[in-house]
């Protein structure tokens, strides 16, 4: 017995079994929140059901805890809890719960740099076979290339091509590897990909090898999202079983073979000229791409499989570019410091510098490099997902209609959304504004709670500061903190600020005397620098010392992509960082108590 | 609409759609002749309708040309040219046209050699990782092993089988590459596979690679033999479509996989102990296992794809080791010397020696090496089929049932045949004798003329010299020679030795300067020596400087699987052979036409 639902209002229809709408949602491809991967733990995948002609499972105790009995009234339920029993329904996806595409650093970071990649082409006129020279096609092909190794399966087509092409041939080499050979000459054509997989998003150039220059850029949604918003939700599911982790490969791989078919398309470029991509990553996307088993990276102590750079064919990996091109990964740096944090470093390039510099790139985990050419130090914080949203009331990411500014005048809010549209919620650097503009209005004191009375705190039930006023919202609902909210965020920038407070500290320097901070990844951004170090989040230097990095995860993918020096390089630099487990330093609990006070 | 077909007297009952009795036998496994792969060229693949119950194709020409009218009269007809159209049928096949298994040389030989083969298993006590020692797993085994590669499908599985294993484990290599990752200390257990891919024939050794004991061996027909008796034919086969190709590497996989079956359960080892194959064979044989495109080896200049040893993963040629393990091949010479010629080389070494040595491997193609630790020259001669018994009206494999030796004392003839049967017909080593001991009578002279009258000189038609009498033969039927078939096996003779000749003026040295010649496959060992020189087959040198090399083939396989120096001794020693391409020989004609007669 099947039931049929509408998703609204996308208009999405579908025929399935009965199940939870969460899992109806992720068969209709209809996106929707989903932060703690369908736990019932984050209350984000409120959905309204608008028209229900059967049987739908009873409300229960995990959505009477997120919703109120006015959204109960009006239909709200929760996705993971709900489920489709039988007949038709149409189900109502209010605006707080799409997933929508999040902003894209437009400009991605890049460095100039010699060309010299990994993909070589060399044209070839070779000499045809005679009863006088009986060479064997492969060693005839070694005579003017030199000891280069073949894939099984080019040798099993070498003698085809080579007499099709009428022995007039370009060589395709991947270091020492012959990975293809074309007709004709068609050495002006050599294109690499770099791929930054982000949890949320993936991010793909094309790149001709020939000049440097990025030809096409595409994105994409990061598909495992239906599977937990978080990494950890996403380990726990590829963990489960084996089809789970095969499933959550190839979904992402269908994700960016989707991007590279767009924008081959856009560049026009065939998807097997493409003989090398270069990926990064966060340590657990780098680990589901490869199909590599994830689930200890998220147990103490967090120990990744490989640390070192990887590269395989992409045959291996179901990746649409030349199946016997090569699919290359970035050194990681430790479980919780990726492939992404090594691009902060590639494009920063902070070891190559005398004065001690730091990258920050703040997220759920916030990844940290100091020092400079002689020492560096990493390390994770654990920040959570304050900065994306979640745990806080109105909180969201940083997506259209998010209050992304905010500003407080005279005890009056001035705010401003992302896209100019009604404000549906508060984003991470928001947030920020927001407290520290708390702070510095006097309205909380250090420790984040309310300590002057405006006609803006609300005392139904617990305290709430009205940053927005109900008519003013998307949702026609008040958009509020409380100081559970705050203090969310206080925490979060605690672990932030105490691991960089011991990073300094192993380095036997002051805060101060870091001559450079390069905030990294696209929340860095967004933030306001001035409120950043008011709430201190990052130390108190002067703002012409912080620097905008910009998203370099992909820039990094492209520098490694473009030279091969600089990829042994950076394996080197890699290879050689301290890092630092917060978890397993004596003193970061007491330091992370004294990192969450503002002041 | 199906037919059914039963084939006698094997019973082998199959219903399937109207076919040619060939592929008939071929879906139902019945081993039947087919020479010339159903061509209608060979005239081998005789069959007996003895019952029909519906439409059979009427007979044609070339049945005509291969059949005698009381043959047709009594049901015969060729198993490639006749369909069954409708109904159901009963073919007898009669004991000519059976393929049975052939006889293997039982010793094959092999030389001692120190063990060092490249796969090597050390046994690891890992420290478990801490906060403290956060190394990733594969840095981990790294600093314990060294540098070394890791396929993809051992690191996906990685952290599960290094904690499973509770990081007391055996790391298996392949030379630098980490194949295998076992739990506990399995160091004891090291296993490697030795695989001889006759065109008729496939041996298998499987070699404890801890004390270099040879523990199982297997053989089987290569089923290839169904889609023709000689390479060429495959080789057409293969060459049409891909599917073809892949069809042809499939079965001899899967033949290969069954005996590994048989001699794991002998030997009571698991198919994933083994961790490396070494293969020989000759060039089409290795092209068909690997699946590489093989046309060009027939067509002139005879160039393979690949002469350099080569090695890939066995889960990409499906053979049944471990997934992870090596297949190897020894390097080719020449498109018609193959790695089984290589094998010959290593087993004989006489690229190790002062004196001059020959190795001739008799059969289609008769690969001979010539020379010494200084030069060495080979050449493949074409002596096509008539040694195994084809294009001799009598001619038959050395099988059960074939007059293998003959003598002629008084005019009468005294044959032994193989396994002491009735005889079906004559091998190779028969022709030798029967050519040799007819020309010693005085009954045939230097050309193979009759000219001498004797009561066994029939004269219906052409002139036959009748070597066995209807009443003592299994098919009731005279067992006859022509001087065509004399002249048949003169011609092939004369192939080979025009072959040495050219060899031995290249080396400018006289034939009877050979300080050995070693007769290596298993023709060699059943041919009269002094017999063999009478035809002027082999050198006219003392028989005790003619050496039995036996079954050299899967000895050299066995080497290299033994040694790493072998292998790598044995590369280079093959990269030097000069090999020469008779027919760009100018002088090759006029040899032959001098090497035809005996005397």
């Amino acid at each position: 017995m099947s039931v049929r639902v509408t998703f609204e209002p996308a208009g999405k229809k579908v025929e399935t079994s009965p199940n939870f709408i969460i899992e109806i949602a992720r068969e209709a491809n209809v996106a929707l929140r989903s932060d703690c991967g369908g736990k019932g733990v984050c209350g984000k995948c409120r959905v309204v059901i608008v028209d229900a002609r059967g049987e739908i499972s009873e409300i229960n105790e995990v959505e009477r805890k997120h919703l109120t009995p006015e959204e109960i009234e009006a239909g709200y339920r929760l996705a993971c809890q709900t489920k489709i029993l039988s007949g038709r329904a149409t189900v109502f996806i209010p605006p707080e719960s799409r997933m929508e595409a999040r902003k894209v650093a437009e400009i991605a970071v890049e460095e100039e740099v010699e060309l010299n990649p990994a993909i070589r082409k060399i044209h070839l006129k070779l000499p045809e076979p005679s009863l006088e020279d009986t060479r064997p096609d492969f060693e005839r092909l070694k005579d003017s290339l030199g000891d280069v190794e073949m894939p099984l399966n080019l040798l099993k087509k070498l003698p085809v091509l080579l007499r099709d092409a009428n022995w007039d041939i370009t060589a395709v080499l991947w270091n020492k590897k012959l990975v293809g050979v074309e007709s004709g000459n068609t050495s002006s054509r050599v294109f690499g990909l770099a791929i930054d997989i982000g949890s949320s998003k993936i991010i793909c150039h094309l790149v001709d090898l020939v000049n440097g220059k990025t030809v096409a850029r595409g994105y994409a949604e990061n598909p495992q999202v239906a599977y937990g918003e978080d990494v950890v939700s996403r380990i726990t599911y590829a963990s489960k079983k084996e089809e789970n982790l095969k499933k959550l490969q190839e979904i992402v791989v269908d994700a960016i073979n989707g991007i590279i078919d767009e924008i081959c398309k856009e560049a026009d470029v065939r998807y097997d000229e493409i003989y090398e991509a270069v990926v990064v990553g966060n340590s657990v996307m780098h680990h589901l791409f490869f199909g590599i088993y994830p689930k200890f990276i998220s147990v103490s102590p967090f120990t990744p499989a490989v640390r070192q750079g990887i590269s395989y064919p992409a045959r291996e990996i179901g990746l649409k570019i030349n199946g016997d091109g090569h699919v290359t990964s970035l050194p990681l740096i430790a479980g919780f410091v990726g492939a992404d944090a090594t691009s902060n470093l590639v494009i920063t390039k902070i070891h190559e510098k005398d004065e001690i510099c730091m990258v920050i790139d703040i997220g759920t985990n916030t990844e940290i490099i100091l020092g400079n050419k002689s020492r560096l130090l990493a390390c994770s914080a654990p920040s959570g997902p304050a900065f994306e949203g979640a745990h806080i009331s109105h909180g969201m990411k940083a997506v259209s209609g998010a209050i992304e500014k905010v500003r407080i005048v005279d005890d009056e809010v001035i705010y401003e959304t992302i896209d100019n549209l009604k404000p549906k919620g508060i984003c991470g650097s928001g947030m920020i504004d927001l407290v520290a503009e708390l702070y510095k209005a006097g309205i909380i004191n250090r420790n984040g709670k309310f300590v002057k009375e405006t006609k803006r705190i609300v005392k139904d039930g617990v305290p709430k500061f009205v940053v927005a006023w109900a008519d003013e919202t998307e949702t026609g609902k008040e958009i509020t903190v409380t100081e559970k909210d705050i203090n969310e965020l206080l925490m979060a920038k605690g672990a932030i600020r105490s691991g960089w407070m011991i990073l300094v500290e192993r380095l036997g320097i002051e805060a101060n005397e870091i001559s450079k901070v390069y905030l990294a990844g696209s929340f860095g951004r967004h933030i306001n620098i001035e409120n950043a170090k008011t709430i201190g989040l990052l130390p108190d230097i002067p703002n012409d010392r912080i620097v905008f990095a910009g998203d370099t995860a992909v820039g990094g993918a492209k520098m490694a992509l473009k030279s091969v020096e600089e990829r042994e390089k950076i394996e080197e630099v890699v290879g050689k960082i301290e890092y630092v487990e917060l978890s397993a330093d004596k003193n970061f609990y007491r330091t992370f108590i004294r990192a969450i006070p503002m002041g």
